[in-house]
């Protein structure tokens, strides 16, 4: 009888969002009258700008046409977007990446995903605690998280590294030794981000013990003050240890259209291996392009008019973020984030439970967050609301919230 | 220091199509005169059809504006494309699969590469002998395929079933018995398919003994013999031991635009697990769906004008195949497959190695093909052309093969 991979077994419940979104379908079907507001999910609302749309209604017209017709393409990106990349990610923030480090993909949740792949399924991993669910879920399913401790929510194998207001969510080196830290700046959940030196402490680490660090840069649009980098490259000595994994969707709103990078600077070896050789393997073995016509919209992004169309975008999410941030202060609550973030992380009130705080606030108010508690044990007594929704629903959630004390 | 992923390691060389592209690359630099006619690697050249191209404009629209904008979608794909394949691919042909038993992906080779990753370490695969890569080589980086034995090209721990002239193309049942079976058929690289009663027997067999077959049916739209099978599905008892996996890529071209999807029904369970189950806690963990104008794109392919366009577009290169079929056994060469299919399939002269006649075809006539022995051991002597190409090249292919023989 066919063998399974028994690790799939051992992961608690279900994807986080998929549970969040059961619940609220539930809670949508019963009160149909409810105006359900969705501050739960990352996932953006305002359409994609005019010149990503221009760029690809002129990609879609070449796909029709026989001297411009796009079949396979080539296995680590076109070099049209990947110099682009190369030029406006790295080079302009003063980044020695060239664009033969960065490979094209489907998006920065498959990339980070699939990183892992590129390890020993003996390679201890070390995340921040409270985390984006996949980096854990994603080891857990090739067998590096040994098992999970229902009662504590915690694998025993994973080193958990706490961020919390406690310690001003600048998590501390591990007092184990790690193979794989991953790191998110500005970080998801919790609407923080590292300063370059605090930054800079972990990629010395990283090289003094020999590990490699995951640094997912998903949220960089997001950063506005002066001493919060934008890449770890930005870190000396970053390449001898660092990948940096990067995404289309919250800077343009790719999130219904798939685009993201990962860079592997070629400096980057380990037991004797290029990462760079084993990612661009694993990409052209596994995985067969970005589609032509969203490389082009991601193309768009860099030009002139897709910057300036984007910034405005990104302005109007973080009037939100301010918005929110604001109206649950007046509210009485504890909240962090949302500064170089679209991620507000509130404590929840009461000592309620992050699950709790869930439901009341679904069925009183009619929000819809998603519980601390759901990105790792330390997120609990936490909640999570995104500025990805509208101007208008931001400000009537805040009143409702203003309104409705637990 | 950070244990590495050693099975990378022991993979041969790089990915087959990667080493055809760059020897092209290197000729074409050397000599730039040469007019090289490109039969090797599966690529489509015909561009989108129509109602495809019409439908990504609209979707594109739909994007560009708050109303209508999409963000991520439904992890399994969203509904609208689930039910047109049940209805269209399967209902109508007799096949009880319903439409939540359809993931829908960015194309069949990250699915067929992805779908080991469901089963244990220790599970033993049978692949056809010559095969497409990817099967091979995505179990062979997961760990499960023992060493690489160079001299004699092939894995020690794996079942190779030889499919070649000898057998007339059809796979005898492997003596040892195998935990997860790949068959593709419209076979790649042969261009033969399997009958009825042919696959019927493999899926008794799978059903005795407890195995899986992932199936490949990437090239159903090319069959044009009643007795031979498009869906596993026809066979019966394939819902309890078969995983069906599909691609838009050779029936619509969308090579370039990037979609399949993959059947997993509810009746499979294996170890007391449902492997549906599992495939959707994969896709919701490390995928976010395919994006929302490629869906929609699909979608145009199931209208009854996409039909009619496509219908038109698979006639012109089954036209080019049987072009290719008649030229070469003209020119003398032995040649299989090219009629249920888009792959030729043919033995090299005069003793020949596959390389050595790739660097012939190359050298002599500037016709790109692929070398049968980079498909596995039973391929060397054999040699894959393909009907993708333009009618004009695969006219002056065959007139520039007819007045070179070796």
């Amino acid at each position: 009888m066919t063998p399974i991979n028994e690790n799939f077994g051992k992961l608690p419940g279900s994807y986080l969002f998929s549970t969040v979104a059961k619940k609220v379908a539930a809670y949508a079907a019963a009160h149909p009258e409810a105006k359900i507001i969705r501050l739960g999910i990352g996932d953006v609302t305002q359409p994609l700008v005019p010149a990503v749309i221009k760029a690809l209604h002129a990609a879609v017209d070449e796909m029709g046409r026989a001297e411009t017709f796009r079949g396979y393409a080539p296995d680590l990106g076109y070099s049209f977007l990947r110099e682009a990349i190369a030029e406006n990610d790295f080079k302009a923030r003063g980044c020695d990446i060239s664009s033969d480090e960065i490979f094209v993909s489907d998006g920065a949740k498959s990339d980070s995903a699939n990183i892992q792949e590129l390890f020993g399924a003996d390679a201890v991993i070390a995340v921040c605690d409270p985390v984006y669910p996949v980096y854990v879920d994603s080891n857990a399913m090739a067998g590096r998280c040994g098992e999970y401790d229902t009662e504590a929510g915690r694998w025993t194998r994973v080193i958990y590294m706490p961020t919390t207001a406690e310690n001003g969510f600048v998590p501390e080196l591990p007092k184990e030794t790690p193979d794989l830290i991953y790191l998110c700046s500005p970080n998801n959940p919790t609407g923080t981000a590292l300063r370059k030196n605090e930054l800079q402490k972990f990629v010395d680490y990283a090289n003094e013990v020999g590990a490699v660090i995951l640094f997912d840069a998903a949220y960089e649009a997001y950063i506005e003050e002066a001493d919060v980098p934008h890449s770890i490259y930005e870190c000396e000595g970053a390449k001898t240890c660092a990948i940096e994994l990067r995404s289309f969707s919250k800077n343009a709103g790719f999130t219904g259209l798939r685009l993201g990078f990962t860079v592997v600077p070629k400096e980057l070896v380990r037991g004797g291996a290029s990462l760079h050789a084993m990612w661009a393997r694993r990409h052209g073995t596994k995985f067969n392009g970005a589609p032509y016509i969203v490389q082009r919209a991601g193309l768009a992004v860099y030009t002139p008019e897709g910057k300036a169309e984007i910034r405005e975008q990104i302005a109007a999410y973080k009037k939100n973020a301010a918005i929110i941030r604001d109206g649950l202060t007046a509210a009485g609550y504890t909240v962090f984030g949302g500064v170089n973030s679209p991620y507000l992380w509130l404590k929840t009130p009461e000592g309620m439970s992050s699950w709790e705080f869930f439901d009341w606030l679904l069925e009183t108010v009619h929000i819809v967050g998603t519980p601390g508690s759901g990105f790792g044990p330390s997120g609990e007594g936490y909640f999570r609301l995104t500025a990805f929704g509208s101007l208008e629903n931001s400000v009537e959630a805040m009143e409702r919230i203003r309104k409705a004390r637990v």
